[in-house]
């Protein structure tokens, strides 16, 4: 019966593979199980940050070199979601979920599931085309998984397409926006693949603007290194080994210790990995005290918001092996976030 | 009798003193009653961070409206303690410290004493001169507020000085070198003066290299500002009202949450400010784990810092306004540093 | 007769006045001939550049100190143009422009008139209302100069407003968008009074999109520091004292070394103050050559070009005492900019 | 005979080589003819700049799937020299050295030598060894090229190393002082292979300390990707087809606008690279004005360097093609630097 297995691995630097270069050559993991990768570059996570890309093409060299399939077949079938910007607490390193095969253990454990969607074009973009096949890839990644019921996920991340050029048909001509939009249209997709919010209501119009709208269980990065969405769902099914738990939580904004508490409540044991979103209140204050992550001409947002969480949830975990990402839109509480924990059951 | 008041007030930016205004106008604060001034702007923290000096001209001519001195006086009178960068949560804001007299109300309570040294050269800064003095001030400072045992102290906070220009006869010909040191010898001038550190052992050949010698109640800034060592006093004594209580506590690593929530657990109340020193761990790894935050060429290490360990004592507060500062030599554990609470007792 | 008097002043600091206070003291100035000061501080020239507001309180409280008026009095007298940021070459530093009562040297000299506009509400800045405003207080400020023909203007400077809140009324709810509107309309006001562009289609409509609208001799910055549009006016006119020159030229591109040379040699002699304003190129490129400065995340866009325009024209002054501004929204031509130079006739 | 040939390609992000692919594909350029590359990728130049070696990982690839080497042998026999940070006017991209076999066209021509030296263990680094063995290696490469004179180079650009890890045998253990001193060293061996200062005073000690003893015509970069010195170098030799001429200039300060454009009129004709070497002033002024380079905290000097000399350079040639470079140590005039201009003779 298949097994989910999760290796945290350190990189010394974004081209670092060495870590998985010993397992893989030591047999604790083999290259054709691997099933996706989400790990935390030390770059500044904006539009000009290439540690995403300097990783992802060594890690798709190395299994080219174990597998025999080239570097860009493998990309096309492995989700490898990453995230720039290592502020404060937080430590560069990334998770290799790989599906072994294995006696049976149980009855029932932690399942996974992959899904593209076709290439979307710059013009679909934060509109509802989008939003409906997310909606669908989710439903699909859910179904190879095993995961019957919207209940039993835990939660979908989703790397989301960016132009890399501006286009004249798409819905912004700002790139950052742009990739605003993609995460929000992702974000619904996945709400409403999981039945948290109402179909008519979640629709490209509220987008950005019906912030009361988001889903508890989503994660979206975008970036223009894809040009479809490539999400991977996370739950619980019948037919997978035991062994390995997740459990996620809100986060009702950026001081919510308990939110943070609750997560790791929520999947006790050996902490195998964790993934948090989060973002810089719009309304320039937090508990009614003004904060400056918004304005600041030097450092940008999402630095800050990144150096914030991540150490509140790092000092929580004890460990600065955080997955910690900006551009929470949708994705738990205005101003909030979310936060999910994998580990192994003692 | 007299009775430590602390106000908590915010600022709009770094020159907006509106809010200490209108308590001076409605008589909530006496001008002559202040006694220091400890605070957070939205600087950067660093060299060239001029919201410190800007909101220091702008506190001394408020002052000097109200008391008829002139501001220089006021500034050689009254220490005002800034520390600039509110990274991620933190929010930018002051502390009021002032000594009203009271009616009788208890017989013990938190009392606050303050000393000036004499003006320091910059050949005396980080040496056995600057400790000595710093040592002598800090006794002088509870001799004035009436603190007659070590152990009753709870916080010694000092702003320490350093040179505006070169000096062929400092220690360092590198400024911030010369601020570290600065900070270093103020921090080993407070520890012998409690007794937490060996005299012999605790001289200026130790600073920056003895690691081991530290003070679990000092908190040290340096700047351009200052050419003394300006000292405040916080601890228990007789003939002081009740009703305010303060904690302390180390914290062993940037992560060490239960450290933070023991000083809060030692000052139980409403909060009405908070401190908190501390710094990149030097070895570049916490817990194992590699930070990144000492090879950062756009972001600052200090920057980094403050918006780490500001995040984790605000999840633990409540509240985003923490004074957090960098620069932790000999201030709390290596790697670690300390957090100090001042609460209302209920 | 009236003469113009240019001081080009150093400071170690944006709070240091000591080389005016120097000048008032020996009598080489006269406060109550100070008509307006542009300066250069070494904040980053963004929202949360504080360095501006620092250097203004100092320079109104050293003039008060001379004049007998209070700080604001001054303020909304004598318009202070101040830009942060003086990246790479560029040196901190103000030019204080005073009006002297001369013996008649000459028949006809550089004039300099000034004019403050009424509140600018946020509900027209960036509209029409804003344009016709800035207009008619060029007008005013030529006239006050004796300034009879828009052709013997060589440039108006303009501090435009921007609001300190968000309005709902306000033409973006974007602050940094509000305030590029707001230079813009300043930009086109100017150029309406000048006679550089046609009435009817330089209206709010064109404001940053009818880029080839713009004036040759308009150099605004907006501010919430101001709640008006201030306006000053040079050019030559009769009744003047001889002896100081001005020239402008416009840049084709930030790499148009002709332009800046153009300039100087438009006004031969000793240099006595150099004003330019420049733009990224927003088509992310120069002269065909992909340029980086629009999509950094570390380093702001404005930040890069000040760096870059600040060199160019430092370089052929051979001092690096440039006022060098972004944000040249319909000021010279898009993509370039104008450069002004203020000399001593040999 | 051979025959020089320069390739300046443009690059749309730090992994694109597509530029080359076009080149090599197209049959204008042979791998096997390829001698060196020396580019500008748009990081930010510091410790944590990987631009660099994503642009090298894609180099190699794309040469050894032409080649059949593996990237590790042509990483050791191509230096691959870059630098990262675009600022401002500069555009990223990268000069393509080729050395092909052609018709004999003319008796002398601008040649090229490289070689590397032995791997230089950290303790050597900064040290009478590493200065030794650049020397000697420059010398060599004079030989390979044929250049028989040291009056014939034009100038030697040298790639040197620096530890990845901290060695207690080390010059420093500061990790950026270790890197100057690399490039110190590396530039006083060029220094006296091309005989510009003495040899008995051009030694370890005179390092980053006796600033007068500089070469003019010395480049040098230095970074943890390589082990050992990586010299290329350019001069006039018997032998070589005409056709590309070079010239250098030394730059006094950073405003030497006459310098930049002495080294332009050194090499008339169709410009086809340029190499700039500079560093932010020491004292902390040019020509007597205060600069802020030194002591940004948000801004890294070496960035606001490249911004200002990079613009100066591009506004002489009119293109932001240009390799600026920071940490000129002993490589031009203290406080100054260096142009290079390689150009197609008309």
């Amino acid at each position: 019966m298949p097994r989910l297995a999760i290796h945290r691995l350190a990189m010394a630097h974004p081209g670092d593979l060495s870590e998985l270069e010993t397992l893989l050559r030591d047999g604790t993991v083999r290259a054709g199980e691997i099933r996706a990768v989400i790990g935390k570059t030390e770059g500044n996570g904006g539009l000009n940050d290439f540690t995403r890309g300097y990783f992802t093409q060594s890690l798709m060299l190395l299994l080219a070199s174990q597998t025999g399939e080239s570097p860009a077949a493998l990309a096309a079938r492995i989700p490898c979601v990453l995230s720039g910007g290592t502020e404060g607490a937080l430590s560069p390193h990334y998770m290799v979920f790989a599906v072994e095969d294995a006696e049976a253990t149980g009855q029932r454990g932690l399942a996974l599931g992959t899904s593209f969607t076709n290439t979307t074009p710059a013009r679909d973009i934060g509109r509802d085309a989008q939003i409906t096949d997310v909606m669908e890839a989710t439903r699909s990644a859910m179904g190879r998984a095993g995961i019957s019921r919207t209940e039993d996920v835990v939660l979908v991340q989703v790397k989301a397409p960016a132009p890399a050029a501006p286009d004249p048909a798409a819905r912004s001509q700002d790139a950052k926006a742009l990739m605003a939009l993609s995460r929000a249209a992702a974000a619904i997709g996945v709400a409403r693949a999981l039945g948290e919010v109402p179909d008519g209501r979640a629709t490209e119009s509220a987008l950005l603007s019906d912030l009361p709208l988001y889903s508890n269980r989503a994660s979206i990065s975008s970036g223009v290194e894809v040009t479809c969405n490539e999400v991977v769902v996370f739950g619980y099914a019948d037919g997978w080994a035991e062994g390995i738990v997740a459990g996620v939580a809100p986060m009702a904004d950026l001081l919510d210790l308990a939110g943070v508490q609750a997560a790791f409540a929520a999947a006790p044991g050996e902490v195998l990995g964790v993934i948090a979103k989060g973002e810089p209140d719009r309304s320039g204050a937090i508990r009614g005290q003004r904060h400056t992550m918004l304005g600041d001409t030097d450092l940008d947002a999402q630095r800050h918001l990144r150096g914030a969480l991540g150490a509140i949830v790092a000092a929580v975990a004890g460990d600065g092996r955080v997955f910690v990402s900006g551009g929470a839109e949708h994705q738990g509480p205005p101003g909030g976030g979310l936060v999910c924990v994998f580990a192994r059951k003692r």
